[in-house]
């Protein structure tokens, strides 16, 4: 374990700052729960009002224990709670859990007693959890620390699954959801305000117990993604995998998440690109948190993701096959020989086609399921297998079914998982260790998860590290754009292919540039006062002859004169036809640093927003499979008796963007490329507007 | 209730034929259900080798009963059904239930025999219900001709809800579902084969039963498309709301239909423009259909779909809102009335937004629920109350809550929700009679569907009825294509508005047509046998003077000889220019008649598939509703300076052209209109290609 946050997760000795006899009472229930669930440290409880609490010794103060305890405690409120942290900082107390409300989620006067205590721990070294914390809870060692309800509603059984959440509510409400489902769960810690420690930090500690399996979090904001980050990679080294949601995907959920815990809103799709780029898979929800867990605790670790449907209803057959096509799990085309060995196991009436529906007749021969299950599991092309059983009871063998599904589980080295919603079916199975959900279409999205996120974990296997976002600029706010001209200028330094083109300060080097490119030009006012030129008529297209290429020059400088802006020249640039217009764009994000956008360009593109984002900086295969997600896709490989588009050329041009703006830290603010125009010959920016941090040297 | 059905659905008396002393047999199965349900009809058991079945006197045959009954269920399998068969028949038996499987899904004998039965049932006015049917169930009069499992498993109570599915398993299923959630059950139908009875005929029967409040159905084929109409309309008349799953959504499960049942693919979009057009609502799976039940059941009709989530939790605040806005449930804005008057309710440090977090101090307050839900009752902003409880149990007075929510249920007339997962907390808010669901996004994903559902039906209303599809003219196979010209001719005569053209035999005449229309036009060859011009070189664009047009006219009559195809002429077409190239199509399916295709149009329309389908005929409202669900539905309105298109004129257009393909009752195959220019002066159809049936005089 991490050893900063060892105080918290395994200390020696704990005092209980408000101790209570009454085990329902906050500073009752920690102490209750150490003595139920085996603490073998020391506990202090602090109570200047009574001799033993619970049997314990109990002391007037925390500087009358007779030793300095690991972790405090703190259940008082308000300015006692301050002192309280005053007092461990003094005494040299490792760490403390602030379990009172009332702080920084309060409002101001509770924002600035909170930001006292993070003053004093911080000048003392100590660590802080909480305010408004529900406590930290490790069942593998006793030190519950934690006063959930939870814990009396379900009863604890240590295991391989570790809870991290912001919000007590989910901690419990995941605690309770796995427990439901028979799983045992070593660390269920709930982090409140965040003052000090937060989920990341304590992610990235549980990430190293060696009996963790499986690390679950519940984030309402992300303010230390370099932290997660390491937790993750931790985790993927010891391949544990790491499940978060990340409340506030919309705007409705971010509005309500800043009334709630004062959480800053990060655009929802940089948190996706993040979690994805460091292999986290991402849940909507509580309940699809804990989803998956029977699945990733058995360790199975799909290559594929085609779907084996085994049932006694066709109509579960028929209805798996929709909700998987929806899910894009494919039905496994079974072999010949897979459905010759079938026919002679099933009723003659039976088709041998996947999905496998072994008719009613499964009430009469309850040996059916065995049959079937060995011989799909041998098919090359099977990975994941649905036993789906919407109607059973009375007459049917389910403990044999059980078996069979459990001997499947034990010995076919594939994913199985069984949908039945009657729980006195779905109690068999499970009691027999086999995934069990309420419906199909639950162990679908399960499925769906699991294929998912080995995928993920393959491709995080294959990608150089993202590099930590450091900015090193000033950011926010203060920003300018630069000219047309500065902006290709800057891109073609980072060897992006641009346009070919002439800045030009008189119409006679204008129709000279023109004579050079040898074709048709765009002339385009350049000014870093204009960055939207053709709302101002600041740009002609198609220009062929002198004469045309004079009045264009003349006109826009005259216009730019006219609206008082500083006129650099005129771009002279050669017209170019792609097959198709793309937009690449970058920007710096505050949280994640450089973030690229790929997408379908041209006028409509914020209407239309086919685009797809990504954390920078990526490769350029990593583009690639981000182009693959968008609605245009097709039309990049070619339709229609099109020729492809060269997409090597183009992921590497959005590749070098991305690398733009990391490289430049803050520096650069954003960067809109709109169109690039792509096709089978290239690709190459025909328009671009850089928008850099005002001050920086290198924005000219 | 439908006469027709009645001695299925009310029989007087019931012969089982094949009857078992043994209760868990099928032939044993009805008659204990029949006894222990309070069927006061008369049981005649049929079986030569016993004097009594189950306490009740026996019969060697049919023949030998003293009457003729009603109905006669009949349990025995393959030749002997079919004997079974014509003994009803004969004896004038109304309707015959056939539990037996090893029919028509079986193969070429069964199928033969399933022919043979309907054949002797029609010609002696006999009903067939089956075979491969788990049977009928009426708990209103405790005629269960059913041998289902599921009525051991979970104890049947009579009840609103009325449940009809083509296979046993699924009725079987939604019952038990229905029955778990405390839900009354009167009607349980299996259909199984649907050699003579099907879902929408019984569909139709219940939806006359007065007692029945909500109408689920399970379709795998939908054969009968103007029966179901039919129910729906009477259950519309009747406030029966009607939530059906047509499964086989997708290619793979219609592929497992097939497999199943032989069911004939549908295309999904017309099943679900079908199901909308009529009321229906579609559901997904089994799970889905019965989720929604509770709030039917209610009466509550939402005007809206603004939410109030009131929770102990601010995280699970977070993530309701996310899931409302994932499925467009807005939250309500609250007035600064009521957020004053939560603020006297709430505690302190609590926010008074919505969503409406009473905090953890729910614990020592109990009061608060119920003093919050009567303030936001009263907003007139609100539709819609998800309470949502992750965390309960001890110390909680979670009676007191479940009251509180009962209350406002009783007398609030808004509907309301609780997300509950802890089956303890749960519970007490269901047997209070409150819908209780087991997470948020279940419980929002009801109020979708009931605010959808409500919205769908007052759609309905406002529209005329949907004629029958009734084809009179041949189909299937046998069509052929006709000319630009004729095509162009055709839309013109049904009053749809096409691109100015003249069909020009000569070079003369192809001059003086594009001096007649005085502006640039597009010279297309117009043959019946070259539908697909362009890829010939058969189209030129853009011609605007005497010489290009006589080259276009000559190349192309040469290039027509060359491929030995009819030349009609050369059509001259004005050029005309639109905002947006879209597309119109419309095509008669042999299930639901005239299909209307509307959307983005263009080179790519197979690709980008940005379309939306409906039935037609179809008002000009109903393609502007369409239109509305595009993705490019926003450049319709215009955006970056564009002028909004004349949607109007567009839907008219669309309208017309449905309009033309119903009429022709299946005498105009498909028609495709790409593009169909729209822009602020109107919508134009440019190019047009008709498909008609061989052997119509209307087709030319």
């Amino acid at each position: 374990m991490s050893t900063q946050l060892d105080s918290l997760l395994s200390p020696a000795s704990i005092a209980v700052i408000g101790a209570s006899d009454n085990i329902h009472k906050i500073g009752g229930r920690p102490i209750h729960y150490m003595k139920q669930h085996g603490y073998a440290g020391t506990i202090y409880p602090v109570n200047p009002q009574r001799e033993t609490i619970q049997g314990i010794p109990s002391f007037p103060s925390l500087d009358a224990l007779p030793a300095v305890p690991d972790l405090a405690i703190i259940v008082i409120g308000g300015d006692a709670a301050v002192q309280a942290v005053r007092d461990c900082a003094r005494l040299g107390v490792a760490s403390a859990i602030v379990i009172a409300s009332g702080f920084g989620e309060a409002g101001e006067e509770g924002k600035r007693q909170q930001d006292e205590m993070v003053r004093i721990a911080r000048a003392a070294n100590l660590r802080i959890v909480g305010p408004n914390s529900q406590g930290l809870a490790n069942f593998g060692n006793g030190a519950v620390a934690s006063f959930s309800t939870m814990f009396i509603e379900v009863p604890p059984k240590d295991g391989p699954v570790a809870v991290v959440s912001q919000s007590g509510g989910m901690a419990a409400m995941v605690y309770g959801l796995l427990r439901g489902q028979g799983i045992g769960v070593r660390h269920v810690h709930a982090t409140g305000n965040q003052a000090d420690v937060t989920v990341s930090e304590l992610a990235l500690a549980v990430a190293h117990d060696p009996d963790v399996k499986l690390l679950l979090l519940y984030l309402e904001s992300l303010s230390d993604p370099d932290m997660l980050a390491q937790a993750a990679a931790v985790a993927r080294a010891r391949g544990v995998p790491v499940v978060a949601v990340k409340a506030g995907r919309t705007g409705a959920g971010q509005r309500a998440a800043a009334s709630h815990t004062g959480a800053m809103a990060s655009e929802d799709r940089a948190v996706d690109a993040f979690l994805a780029r460091h292999g986290i898979w991402r849940a909507d929800d509580a309940h699809a948190l804990a989803r998956c867990a029977s699945l990733y605790l058995r360790g199975w670790q799909p290559s594929g993701r085609n779907l084996v449907v085994v049932s006694n209803s066709g109509a579960s057959c028929v209805m798996a096959a929709d909700a998987a096509d929806t899910l894009s799990l494919p039905i496994a085309p079974l072999s010949d020989a897979t459905q010759t060995a079938l026919a002679a196991r099933l009723p003659g009436f039976a088709a041998t086609a996947n999905p496998v529906d072994v008719t009613a007749a499964l009430l009469t021969n309850s040996a059916l399921f065995g049959d079937v299950l060995p011989v799909v599991a041998e098919d090359p092309s099977a990975d994941l297998f649905l036993l789906d059983i919407p109607v059973a009871g009375m007459g049917y063998d389910v403990p044999r079914f059980a078996r069979d599904a459990a001997h499947f589980a034990d010995h076919a080295g594939k994913p199985i998982a069984v949908a039945a919603w009657q729980e006195s079916v779905a109690s068999v199975f499970r009691e027999a260790g086999v995934p069990t959900f309420e419906n199909a279409a639950d162990a679908l999205a399960a499925f769906h998860q699991l294929a998912g996120h080995q995928a993920l974990l393959r491709i995080v296997a294959e990608e150089p590290p993202l590099p930590a976002a450091v900015a090193t600029h000033p950011q926010a706010g203060k920003t300018h754009t630069l000219s047309e001209a500065a902006s290709l200028a800057r891109l073609a330094e980072a060897g992006v292919n641009v346009v070919e083109h002439v800045l030009c300060r008189t119409a006679d080097e204008a129709v000279a540039a023109w004579q050079k490119i040898g074709a048709p030009v765009a002339v385009k006012a350049s000014s870093p006062q204009v960055p939207h030129k053709s709302e101002h008529g600041l740009v002609m297209l198609h220009c062929n002859d002198a004469d045309t290429i004079r009045r264009a020059f003349d006109g826009q400088t005259r216009t730019l004169a006219s609206m008082q802006a500083n006129c650099e020249g005129v771009l002279v640039a050669r017209m170019t036809r792609g097959q198709r217009e793309l937009m690449v764009g970058a920007h710096w994000d505050p949280t994640f640093g450089a973030v690229l956008l790929v997408g379908d360009g041209g006028k409509y593109v914020e209407v239309l927003r086919d685009t797809a984002l990504l954390l920078a900086p990526a490769t350029p295969a990593a583009v690639k499979r981000a182009l693959s997600t968008l609605r245009i896709a097709p039309l990049l490989g070619g339709v229609r008796g099109d020729q492809p588009i060269d997409l090597d050329a183009l992921c590497t041009l959005a590749a070098s963007v991305g690398r733009m703006v990391h490289e430049a830290r803050g520096a650069i603010a954003s960067v809109d490329l709109n169109p690039v125009m792509a096709g089978p010959e290239g690709a190459v920016v025909v328009d671009a507007l850089i928008e850099v941090a005002t001050g920086d040297v290198a924005g000219r």
